[in-house]
């Protein structure tokens, strides 16, 4: 089967394959969100690459995942100290964004803990979305695909005019890069997602869902007041069908046989986020997901292999 | 204090630092003993390289940790099956030896399981030790540091001659790549050791020891029948100090606040191997190493940043 958008096809899986998506680069072994973790991603063979974006004050937008500076990540090179404020990315121009350095994790803090194996770098700052863009666009022939997620602050999920900008400004930086064929538009935000389609409807849309707080996601910004409130996973399938979306991500938590299931018959793709632990993963391969968006892109691989799927055609 | 070996100096600890030497390239993470390996490890910011060479039937180093084709690590492309059965890597010539692949692991075997994260990939195949140092050649000033292990081959364990022209071959290449002043030339069978005192003087020895036989390390050849026999650890700085070694290298189980002292006293460099898990790192900032060679290096690096260490200065 093709789809019409080919970016959609990358991620969709097929007869013992499953596809793996590197989380925010490969979280688990490099620093998230930079150009670094990306280009490491690819180097090691992984060619779909989700990350977050959200606007600067000065209008564009930067690859962060939290709505504000995160202190267990953002250091201080000059006091080699971990921030103690974290004031709003949304309110920081880009030379201030700039004065940190995101290539450490404070090892003491709850948020450090979940990643021990994470390497630890210097000179690292946050990118901005067009480095990422320009980077893919300069691949050539090695194409990457882009789960581009775009973030939404609780505090403007009701203006309008916030998310139209919002959205175009990311638009606008995709076609500058001519990347609309490798690019899903992917947000917990279907307000953000019905402007999305809106404004490029040669551009696919990606539903994330999450159902209730997931306890392993400490320290990082909740989706849960952005997102849509849906208590019966089985039905969110035919939501995102009709709403014009072509993949549903579902958090590993939530996902079910039935429901995937359900996508599959509705033409959905589906990619869960993010199976870290082996009986995650091997649930995930189980119930036959398409997609499993990890921070250990190896791990998933040892055990597609081990359950004799594979993750390239 | 300044060695007068660079590359020693690039292995030694100081007041609150201890070096991370990537094991095999950073063999947790990245198929072990590959280009694509070290490569990856360089652009992690690992710039101190552990890794192995035994000749192959054609007369010249190359790079594996076996003097066997490794059954969990060797692979068939044509079959995509992992050998079953394993020759020397002395009585296959090039052509044969590229004729495997080994970018992936046997997640089913023993060996593999000890390395769940490990990314798989396709396409891989041995390296020539030509091909390590003609990359480290033109790294340019960002340099790296080579742990040049040249395994000695217990079949050929009383054979001088035999010994004579691995040493000499090994150094030639070295010379080639005008890469004297970056390598260790490291073993646990110190006859190579003295042989390469005798033909490259301007280059340092590194002596590795193992007491016994370490459970961890299943589906690997063992040390123990090329080294010395030497059943008390604290005996074997001035042993090593006596024969113009420059490093110790004591497996992780084997040293001691005392021996490490005592090395240190003697102006050795001591570099631990292989040092995995939080408890054995921990141990060994605890008694002071200069080094610790490791499998996963931002592992290390959270153990250190924890402990108030950093790994350069």
């Amino acid at each position: 089967m093709k789809d019409r958008y080919p970016a959609v096809d990358a991620f969709r899986g097929g007869e013992k394959v499953i596809r793996i998506v590197g989380h925010r680069g490969a979280r688990g072994l490099i620093p998230e969100n930079t150009m670094i973790g990306f280009k490491t991603a690819v180097s090691m063979g992984i060619h779909l690459l989700e990350f977050d974006v959200v606007l600067c004050a000065d209008g564009f937008p930067v690859i962060t995942h939290n709505h504000a500076i995160h202190a267990p990540t953002f250091r201080i090179p000059e006091t080699d100290c971990f921030v103690t404020e974290e004031p709003k990315v949304l309110d920081l121009n880009w030379s201030e964004l700039q004065s940190f350095e995101i290539g450490r994790l404070d090892a003491h803090s709850q948020y450090g803990k979940r990643f021990p194996d994470q390497l630890q770098l210097d000179g690292i700052k946050v990118p901005k979305l067009a480095d990422l863009l320009s980077y893919a666009e300069h691949l050539g022939d090695q194409k990457i695909y882009l789960m581009l997620e775009i973030k939404s602050d609780p505090a403007h999920v009701k203006d309008a005019e916030f998310r139209a900008n919002l959205v175009a400004k990311v638009i606008a930086e995709v076609r500058t890069f001519g990347l609309s064929e490798q690019i899903l538009l992917h947000s917990f935000d279907w307000q953000i997602l019905e402007e999305c389609k809106k404004q490029a409807p040669d551009m696919p849309i990606s539903f994330l869902t999450q159902l209730t707080e997931n306890p392993s996601d400490v320290g990082e910004d909740s989706s849960l007041a952005v997102g849509p409130h849906v208590e019966n996973v089985e039905a969110i399938p035919e939501m995102v069908h009709e709403r014009g979306g072509s993949l549903w991500c579902p958090n590993v938590c939530d996902a079910t046989a039935e429901s995937i299931e359900r996508a599959k018959q509705l033409g959905l793709v589906t990619a869960v986020w993010t199976a870290n632990e082996n009986d995650e993963i091997d649930k995930m391969i189980e119930i036959g997901v398409d997609a499993i968006v990890t921070d250990y892109p190896g791990r998933v691989q040892q055990r597609l292999m081990i359950h004799g799927f594979k993750w390239s055609t």
